[in-house]
């Protein structure tokens, strides 16, 4: 068993890695770490569970452990649901200490030798870690995208081989994107908030880096544009895609390539019967209905229709966040990386 | 004053219809038709006032009429808020009685020779009034647009000037506009439905015959491309859509134009003080905060960002359908049609 | 293996009961009537599967019979999820032709010689079996009770010791009580009904019926009042109640009864771990977090206050009702009427 | 006029009393205060509005003052939206500094020589001003109830001549009631939460100081119980109260009661039409359609039924909050204490 920790443990995101992990096949769960007030302490005391899951008791025993390079070094692999502001720092010392980092926070992503990794659309940009190794870290740094930006790139993926250039998507975002406090009720009920703080921004550039071309050193960022208008909606779970990509393909093969799809790997404990579940019904895919498919990591897409439009959605907090690290480690474990 | 009365006057437009007209300055509300079932009762003891304004207790005690061209052949001018599968007779037959028929029903929007009218778009498309006079009809119909389309036409005419070509737009749309009864609480709380039925293809035509070119005797459909996908979340009153038009032009051009809008036309009694009100602020317009502007007639637009994108929001059965209808008779009787 | 059907199987209910017999230990899931309309064609081409569970691939392919005695004579128990004014007479006639019947209808509770069955309250009362055979009945009828109904009888058992007289609960109940269509979302979003059809009467009959005493020949009526004040809230699944008993026993002694509380039976396999789960914390029990403990099937108790007034709380469409009844059968197969 | 300023002016109640006072007949708001980081800017410029009425305009460019004495003392009275802990010293200074305080914090609701006072219900307690000013006071405080408070003392004021002893009350409030983010949207959509802090105290012992017996010296509780049980739901404004009251009256008289209500007042400027709406309807009041009657003032009553029980409803930020002080500033004025 691979021994494994989770930083920002009893936030959103935290809660459902700690979900995800507390019966792994492969991964032993043994650190949680989260703020220095709750060090010490049992997890079972400090943490105030919000999932409509039951909290696993297997967990509920272990001492929290505070957010330090000592607190983790003895582990092969951390799990970071981290705020940016505090991962940039502690992901980066953790790695240099010998940890593999598999990281939901959006602190490095960005930068050259991080693999950004959706494991059914790059698998093989994990070969920048061999790149983080040449350049002397002990550790590795590996990170998952945003979550409406999983949600996009696996609606794309499909559609790989076939011409398209420019993609423009609407998001319509669940509530628990921003964490157990991020919205107020009185900002989201009845209502609909067209902003998200940098969310444009994210969906625009990493989608170039996630779909680009790695030449064994490098990424070459892929070469068409993404537009993005983002919008919070009424919803507690699940990110629904609106989305039109400039392809002058027919519309049934593109149905053809959603529903045929398969991903370039097998095995993988966390790995949802299928990936993508594709949609005829003309009212489907749901958040509320789709968004638990595959334990929450099957992206459903559907509507297809000339444009080329179609609708993409997922589990913002599983397959979105805490479910694609954990698809990352293992697609790390079986790469023979850890 | 002008004697009105509505078709319909029971469901959620019907009694938008009521609330908008119960004091009108210059129409006088003598006829409320609805149902077989509820004729011959007063209008207060049948209706279901689900409006959250006070029922207007001027017309508690009107006797409901059946919906028939003898009920409204004595009136100036109807109101329809009929459903489609009804409309389509009922409303050419009272045409042809010799009444004017302003209605928010989709059975005639398409045909060449009915005006398909928003007032700050296209007031001269009202020219077909006489083609249809031309053919004998003593009265004559004028249909206001889709809600969603009003929304959109209306975002769209402060860059009229601007080069400009293909539409997207992507709907988040209230449970409203399904009617009281249209959308069931399973289907829509913790949702979003991506699909409602007709609403694409009724954005993509009439939007370009909104604003095609009438050369005296007909309308040409305007020259781009709309592209719609239309989306049911969990709003009670407003739609937000979220827009990318093909334009090359200066975002802060565009913000200029949007603040600068005003309507080719003054002194309706239901023309709010601006008809587009444009924000700065980065998160507006929103649903439950904007809806209500202008007495539900203000249409508000947003987040203008390169691409070119923006956010177009208003109230889908006031300015979106009932207050559309009775702007276009305001309109039409400054232009003595009546 | 115990041959099972399930009458209305295509409703809210009727997919809840699908959902647990599905894998079911015990009983073989053969045959799924509905409507006429629906009879002949496969289940997973007529439902309209809207739980937020995967749709259970192995009834897929069953041919959809319609509901008549013909249909299930060669069942063993079929569980009813019609409604009322369908039930009356078809369960009637389905047990007289000798197949046992867990309703989850009204039609028949409240008949004498009817059992009204929680097994954890109750289960004495499935001694009225006897007296229907002795009235000739081949088959027989057993029901459980309302949703509410059930929740607030699952709250008083543990104080059932105690001396207590008068009761009165007010009702905070989800939408899917009343079907996947019962509820406009116009009618409850943004909104409390203070009003469900006969939910009231309901309450304050079974309740008696259920705590009453079974004297081998009858029931009779427990020497109590409940007086029931019912709500509709916005929440899609789990009812939750506020509920007051004249009660003088100390606070910490009604705790401790909760916490300690285990049922009268084990081995069940539609039992969960906890009958009755009690919370210390002061704002649990809640709908979203708690009503899917114990595979939707644990009451969840708290908040108990001097008064005594405290909350229960459980999910409406499993433990109050598609699980009651399953949860029925199984106490009647161990008591071997089957 | 009479010269008057808010205390809290920024927050959700602050920006209700503005709303209610920006266009008074007899009060001039001149004075807006708030925190020391909005100071001197204009209130335009700092408020985020979040009203769904439109923002006043005759109040965009008052300078802000900070929340001090000497910002206040040329007023002749000031509405508080303080936060309680705030509250207790600032509005104790400002009245000795001469100034009348309308309080619609907490902290000084019990005190004894502090008047609580709902105007349909205890004028005669404004009274205990005089026992302020023989105390040696310049100005004075009066203090509005607790929101649920407010509608529970409304149902009970019509059956006060009726022999009933003790009250239940299970409430189901909005989400205003915590202020514009005092409640998570990831903690109430699609839930119910069974507690509010200090409320249900705040209800049990409010109620009896309100309907209390005022000698000219002191007030003496009502001699009756109130035993609250206080719920949080997904409505946005409206507080819902299902009430028992032990109280053997006929039903009927009880209804006439409630029907033929009239407050012992008139010609108040933020007075209702009907302080009271009675409903033979048996579905309401609810929230979202009922809220609003007479401009949020009005408190609605209906479903009465043996035992004795009803529902009263209002909306919790006005007639529960602002208005209620409101109403209190304009009965104090007419009874000549300004």
């Amino acid at each position: 068993m691979i021994k494994v920790g989770v930083l920002g443990a009893t936030g959103a995101v935290g809660q459902r890695f700690v979900q995800l992990l507390a019966r792994h096949p492969w991964f032993d769960l043994v650190t949680l770490c989260a703020s220095d007030r709750s060090a010490g302490k049992r997890y079972g005391d400090v943490v105030n569970w919000k999932l409509d899951v039951p909290f696993p008791e297997s967990v509920r025993d272990i001492r929290v452990s505070p957010t330090t390079t000592a607190a983790v070094k003895q582990l092969d692999l951390v799990f970071s649901a981290l705020p940016a502001e505090v991962a940039t720092e502690a992901e980066d010392e953790i790695a240099r200490a010998g940890v593999a980092v598999c990281s939901n926070a959006r602190s490095h992503r960005m930068e050259p030798d991080i693999p950004l990794v959706i494991p059914e659309v790059n698998p093989d940009h994990l070969g920048l870690i061999d790149v983080q190794r040449d350049r002397g870290r002990e550790g590795f740094i590996v990170t998952n995208p945003n979550c409406s930006t999983i949600m996009l790139c696996m609606g794309l993926e499909p559609l790989r081989k076939m011409a398209w250039t420019d993609v423009r998507v609407a998001t319509m975002q669940a509530i628990s994107g921003a964490g157990f406090s991020g919205v107020a009720a009185m900002d989201i009920y009845d209502n609909v908030v067209p902003y998200i703080g940098q969310e444009e921004e994210k969906m625009e550039t990493e989608t170039l880096k996630i779909m680009g071309k790695f030449d064994g050193a490098e990424v070459k960022d892929a070469p068409f544009l993404v537009s993005a208008s983002c919008h919070r909606v009424p919803v507690i779970d699940g990110h629904t895609l609106s989305v039109w990509v400039d392809c002058p393909e027919d519309v049934e093969k593109v149905k053809e390539a959603f529903s045929r799809y398969s991903p370039p790997f097998s095995g993988l404990p966390t790995q949802p019967e299928r990936s993508i579940q594709y949609f005829d019904a003309p009212d489907r895919p749901q958040p509320r209905l789709d968004r638990n498919r595959g334990n929450g990591m099957t992206v459903s897409v559907g509507r297809v229709r000339p444009g080329l439009r179609f609708i993409a959605l997922g589990h913002n907090t599983i397959r979105g966040a805490a479910g694609a690290s954990v698809l990352n480690a293992e697609l790390i474990h079986t790469k023979k990386y850890l």
